[in-house]
């Protein structure tokens, strides 16, 4: 009997997170998972060196999405994994940050569900948490931030998106808006229009916890020139609110790069608004 | 040379999330520096389970901390994880879920900061989003949800924690709420003072991704009799929105528990407020 035969075979679709990019911040069950898997259906937000985890003979399958772009489109993705899980495989769906924030993994876990396909969810490392410890900005602190909301501004339906940041935009203490890299103008106005200071502390991380992480520390007011004279490039995740000011002494990891010379032009921006 | 000593030291205070509950929920890098520490500062919130993987020799500190009862004030556990890192050591501060989010780990970043410490943040799965993954509510949800708060009951400061509540309630399409589980009146009277309906779908998640998670679910108007008469024990996690309607069928690992027979008595309530 072959050591495969005699794998114990738990077939069905695992919707993974994989975390916010470095491949070391997928959880130990979502690393035992993608080892076992027969297929691997991944998204663009991955660290594609995870996927060296699989097991030789795994097929991997790119399923990338982003705004005008799509590799697949849902129902086909749903369809394959669940075709996947009725021939007795484990169909891994490996997706960046978690998948029941900004992931669409309802909409595949319900999918599976429908079909009487067995599915579980393996929560992951939101890139908003990553962006976070990696950019040196607790999203609460003390007297300082006792809310946070996360909103998004990917999809490309502006109204909504965009009503939604007006919404929150005074109702907490932080915001993470994800997926905005690209739409800072519309942002700010939906800021401003919802209460907001020109003054407000934001930052704009860009690349969260990979090697490439870049993070811009200003105010709300300007926060477009800041991005594009840094040139950061996407996917940027954006935080506005006080706690942004500790960004200027707790980014540890932008500046232990700078101190390993890794990239000697690519210094931390820390400018402290100076709020706290 | 003994193996220790060859053994690359790389002292610092590392603040790392343990993840939600389950021991297999802490990220990859969390578990190798909690093999690397010589001494674990950990929370009461952590899986004990998981203190196993620390080497032989290492110290295991309990830090634990609950509204009424401490076992170590905030600032003694920041002078002592100092003064481990300067005397050589890998201090491993591991907090239940993650540090940045509701962990207060920007004070004991700061305290390290300040002291000029060598520190790292590895962020952790937020225990909000272990209990969406593991009782079937994802947070965002196509048009029913695309907006999130995390809001804190925690702290014993009433009226601030309250009042964070009642501005959030309308703002965002899904709420969070931490550590609410004993003050379930309360929540309710500042929801609904914030203009939610009695009638807002409402899950509240027992011990959420551990093998005793328990969930109920049912609406605003009535949460604190449901989860009484469930007898269900801290900590509990409170979700608040339409997704909640999706764990009647989403709710895979209570399922799979009760049909594995763990506990028969334990069967999930999986009652549907059929607003989906």
């Amino acid at each position: 009997m072959s050591s495969r035969s005699m794998r114990r075979k738990n077939p069905g679709v695992f919707i993974v997170g994989a975390g916010p990019g470095a491949s070391d911040l997928i959880t130990v069950r979502g690393l035992r998972l993608l080892k076992s898997a027969d297929v691997v259906f991944y998204d663009a937000l991955i660290d594609f060196e995870m996927l060296g985890h699989a097991r030789r003979g795994a097929r991997l399958i790119f399923v990338g999405k982003r705004c005008g772009s799509k590799a697949m489109e849902q129902p086909e993705i749903n369809r394959r994994m669940i075709d996947a899980a009725r021939s007795g495989k484990v169909a891994v769906r490996l997706k960046g940050g978690d998948p029941y924030l900004f992931g669409r993994g309802g909409e595949e876990a319900l999918a599976c569900s429908r079909a009487g396909v067995h599915f579980e969810v393996a929560p992951g490392v939101s890139s908003a948490l990553g962006a976070a410890s990696h950019a040196g900005i607790p999203l609460t602190y003390r007297d300082a931030a006792s809310s946070v909301a996360f909103v998004t501004a990917r999809d490309c339906d502006d109204a909504n998106s965009l009503s939604a940041l007006t919404r929150a935009a005074q109702a907490v203490d932080t915001l993470v808006i994800f997926m905005g890299g690209l739409r800072l103008k519309q942002i700010k106005g939906s800021l401003l229009a919802g209460g907001l200071s020109p003054q407000t502390a934001v930052a704009v991380v860009s690349q969260a916890t990979l090697r490439d992480q870049r993070t811009v520390y200003g105010v709300l007011d300007g926060v477009e020139e800041l991005v594009h004279a840094a040139g950061l490039s996407t996917p940027m995740l954006i935080i506005v609110g006080k706690v942004v000011a500790l960004g200027a002494v707790l980014n540890w990891f932008e500046r232990r790069k700078s101190e390993d010379a890794w990239e000697s032009s690519d210094r931390p921006d820390l400018r402290a608004p100076g709020i706290l």
